[in-house]
């Protein structure tokens, strides 16, 4: 089991005219707090792609409990529960700035060869890295 | 049960370097369909709005098979499958051009009363639109 | 000189807290008034890049009279002013549904080749059709 | 004159089939950089609104010189070079994490009472802070 904290400000464009985080932002938070999940263990997703994998998303679930607002500073609180197969799943907590837990989700990725387009086993340096945090 | 469907170009800026529509992105299609699926019931729901409800998301869920692309015309089916409570759920099927099914999925929304934010009863024209379809 | 209309519905997501279209989704409301010029003459942008061109945009310039609010179904009209060389002019007017103007603007492209990434003259097709025009 | 700089890494949301940065997030770069610089100035752009001020955006004009492409750390300069009437400009340069200049533009935004919605003089507070930087 691996966590990682992030930090994002609500921005404007982000809002709705019921002045709350529009419900299918938070894809775009989530996309950020499993990025940065993997630069902190020294793996850029970036070079993933420019190693050959793509990561398409083959299920994205989230339970809105509260909204988010204007200028808030979220936490992206994300964690992989199970070592990666040809499938890696990111659960998310979503707090605002006092604590509050916003919502929760997971986002289910497929490693893919770019060039095959077939589903492949992870990055190694992937396993190593999650297996040596344990 | 009543079910409707909708038409959606995509656009240059809903996509992604994958070239996919990003997965984000289908909230909006997604509202588009449940928003369409009251228009043709004659319901309007700018108007539901208006008239002192709020409609926030409280659990989106989507399962992707088969990417989009630039300039596919989408076809978005949206299904209402029982009487909504206080809370509604619409089901989804994301079609592209020659019928193949890209994305299957599920928002649920609860009506609120938006002077006193508490979860209230539909707008009885909704219910009675819906029971006259059966 | 060649104009083209195009109608585009607002989504909930491209409102924001003060209940106006948000700033910058014009760009993708003129994104689909120039598509679908181009569609209206028999051109694909989707198969101009499939020939071997790409259209990134070099300038763009609005100016907003009146907000658009949630479900307008907003006019845009498109115009072609000059025989585009390595590059083409798009002139906007954005109109509500009672005609009034909302804003004006304009986007300039460059015809690049996808291969050399340097610009090139522009399909002969486009030339073709605009002359037709006159 | 007051000059801020703020950082913006670039999410997959934010890129496009050509794998570029699209032309129309800029806006929402642009909207951060302002932001930034006012909390930079002690004002938060929020409790303007909270005090009865809106500010819509009248002009928004960039030129585009180089792409941005996706996890580029992007640094974004905006800066007032007049004191604001009913008005304010707001000048930007955007910068890749090299130092390559990829854009410029301009904002202009006007003061709005929220209760009369007449354009209105700038608060006080921002005054006083752009007149003690010189």
């Amino acid at each position: 089991m691996y966590t990682n904290e992030t930090k994002i400000r609500v921005r404007y464009a982000e809002t709705d005219k019921m002045s709350f985080v529009y419900y299918g932002v938070y894809a775009q938070y989530y996309e950020v707090g499993r990025v940065e999940l993997l630069r902190s263990l020294g793996i850029s997703y970036k070079s993933l792609e420019e190693n050959g994998f793509e990561l398409p998303v083959v299920d994205f679930h989230i339970r809105y409990k509260k909204p988010a607002f204007y200028d808030d500073e979220l936490t992206i609180k994300t964690t992989i529960l199970e070592l990666p197969s040809t499938k890696i799943t990111f659960y998310y907590e979503c707090f605002n700035s006092i604590g509050v837990l916003l919502n929760t989700g997971s986002v289910i990725l497929v490693f893919v060869n770019s060039k095959t387009k077939k589903p492949c086993s992870p990055p190694k340096a992937l396993l190593e890295k999650l297996n040596s945090q344990n």
